[in-house]
């Protein structure tokens, strides 16, 4: 795909981006459930096109964990019809009026959450993405351009047909959704440079998808780097409940970036804490990487080294270090954490609210697992992803961070003096 | 400077910006003030340096409209002062609860606005842009670094030595504020290449210089191109307020972004309309380029080329063009404008409600001039620029936009299944 032939793709997206800020919000939910109802109805040809990708990916030798993620059966296709469900059951962000003024002179200002316009999807393996970020896009009132990986691209196109027609069917503009079917890595740099026509883009993926993309756009890019999570016990923890949403952080669900992967443990406590944590931690099958305090108080610790604290396992890893106090165990996730998720558990209230302010991060949580981080969690729907910046949105991108805002005034005649 | 050394001084920046996070109102506040005073008691000090600026410009042959912009005098510094003191009575965002939900599972989820944390502001000649934007980022909680125009350099540096003795004298960070006082350009490279240690990039001058800096970085950049701002006229418009509006977007302040580049008018008022509103103009020495309907209509009036639709004349010249209807000035509108300002003028509210839905610019007017477009007259106090970005901030750029939020979640022990 050259260069003009991108160019005329992303002017055509522009241009249904606007039409797209004028559909109802009842149009845009009749279209979100026919597309629910597409998918099923047409889910044995999509797992048809899917098996040709698995065949492909098998023979090219992908790993197991990959071939899982890219494979579809009926049980995944009605959960991304679920989700699309869910989407057309919130509250439309487009329309709602932010703050309404009227100043001395007369003129109402009503600041206004419009469509943000036409985003920019670049995602990996999972064919499901393909289906949320079109169902999330289309809700707030955006063109969206799928841009998924090779590995799943027969996939990814059967579900981008298949939405696509009932989209159509239901009065959404040709162009709204257009998914990027060259697999050439050409077209995203080419994509990267439609600054003017593409308003911004939401890389999905490992952190070098994420750097690549972000280097190279023109475009503003929101970022989710990565989920290096913490978990400090601190000395006046209760240790019962510290216990349980350590191995809730660790264990329900290691694979995902709010899992924890670094425990910092108060030196005060460390001995009575770590070696039954530690226990029920290898119990579960969770290799532990300790500190030099933390292996003098449990025999068979492995050693962590500097790269451990830096480290996103997303596996049964879990790193260990014993720190000082919680300034420390705040210096430490300041310097080696990703600013995604950071929890403590203790009873002192103000060593709990030092601790909410100065850990920077997206979501900081005060006895409570990590694992929380998501937008169906925090009761906001589906999300495209968890932002670790702190420009437009921060922590779960849903229906309202893919939404930009105008200000609408009006007066009877107002000139400045 | 070199790289090292920029670094090292963004890092410095960078902690700072975590004390100024901890730092209370009402220190911020006593430091704002403490500002205001020392630039009122030190203006013969600054009056002083800024002539060493003045008398350099003038030897290398600066324009008289760029030198008049570089002088600094005690009604100057004395508007600055009082810009600082005003900026101090604001409500300080930091700390606001913007949502807060109760989850069935007990957790008290809160999203609260915290600081950005470094933001560089990059400007041109203007010395009032280094105090506005010290105060405005110091209130906001955030850390800056300051890059003035070459040609300011001497006054930049007084203003902020005078600015920096004042607030460090009541517990501001001392790395709060850094001054670039190296004059070289690669710094501003190496300046743009430090994501991590600065969040956010605000570029205030020309085109160029914007689209310079948003080439470069690396970092988020808040960009506010320019103001080809529109005030269409149509059908059912009051005449005699039309008249009033235009001429105020047009003529009050013609050097500045929301003045008035583009009068469109409706076919079926023109004739009536054009002859005595550009008599009105012309009387106030504006230059008239308009389309050939125009130029039927009235006589002697040059004629506009196409990049006259797209120029940002920020001077007594008006493009003006006859339309067919509302939709044709809207589609003018989104081909050749700057999505800045834009209004109409009508009595008819149906079209009103047209206009403002599908002209997508940052402020959008119904019946009032184009100049209202400032966070004084919207009410929000000082402004660091006026975006025409859609992402985080759109429109003027004040306090609450140079902040970010978090989610702090609290607990009592909650674990997900």
């Amino acid at each position: 795909m050259r260069k003009g032939l991108v160019s005329a793709s992303c002017a055509r997206a522009k241009a249904a981006s606007r039409e797209m800020a004028l559909l109802s919000t009842a149009a845009k939910n009749s279209a979100l459930r026919a597309m629910a109802r597409a998918l099923k109805t047409d889910a044995a040809y999509i797992i048809r096109q899917n098996g040709k990708d698995v065949a492909a990916a098998k023979k090219s030798g992908l790993s197991k964990a990959l071939i899982d993620r890219l494979i579809l059966n009926e049980a995944r296709i009605g959960a991304m019809a679920v989700s699309l469900e869910d989407i057309a059951s919130h509250d439309d962000p487009v329309g709602k009026v932010l703050e309404e003024t009227t100043r001395p002179n007369g003129l109402i200002i009503k600041k206004v959450r419009v469509p943000i316009g036409v985003i920019l999807v670049i995602y990996e393996s999972r064919p499901n993405v393909t289906s949320d970020c079109a169902g999330l896009c289309l809700k707030a009132g955006n063109a969206v351009i799928l841009r998924g990986g090779k590995e799943a691209l027969v996939s990814n196109i059967a579900i981008f047909q298949v939405l696509a027609k009932a989209a159509k069917a239901h009065g959404v503009p040709d162009h709204a959704m257009t998914m990027i079917e060259d697999a050439d890595r050409g077209v995203v740099r080419n994509l990267l440079a439609q600054e003017g026509l593409i308003d911004l883009v939401m890389p999905r993926g490992g952190e070098s998808l994420i750097r690549e993309v972000s280097r190279v756009s023109r475009i503003p890019v929101i970022k989710h780097y990565k989920g290096v999570c913490h978990t400090y016990v601190d000395k006046d923890a209760d240790l019962g409940m510290a216990k349980e949403i350590c191995l809730n952080a660790k264990v329900q669900r290691p694979g995902v970036c709010n899992a924890m992967e670094t425990l910092l443990v108060h030196e005060d406590i460390a001995g009575k804490f770590l070696p039954s944590m530690i226990a029920r931690l290898k119990d579960r099958g969770v290799e532990i990487r300790g500190c030099a305090t933390t292996r003098k108080i449990v025999a068979k610790v492995k050693a962590a080294k500097e790269e451990d604290w830096h480290a996103e396992y997303l596996d049964l890893i879990l790193s260990v270090r014993v720190v000082k106090d919680v300034e420390a165990a705040i210096a430490h996730i300041m310097t080696y954490g990703s600013y995604h998720s950071d929890a403590i558990v203790t009873r002192d209230e103000k060593i709990a609210e030092k601790f909410l302010a100065e850990v920077d991060s997206a979501c900081v949580y005060v006895n409570a697992s990590t694992r929380f981080t998501d937008g169906g969690e925090f009761g906001k729907g589906a999300e495209i992803g968890i932002s670790t910046d702190k420009i437009h949105a921060r922590g779960p991108v849903g229906l309202e961070e893919l939404t930009s805002y105008k200000y609408v005034i009006r007066g009877n005649g107002q000139v400045r003096t």
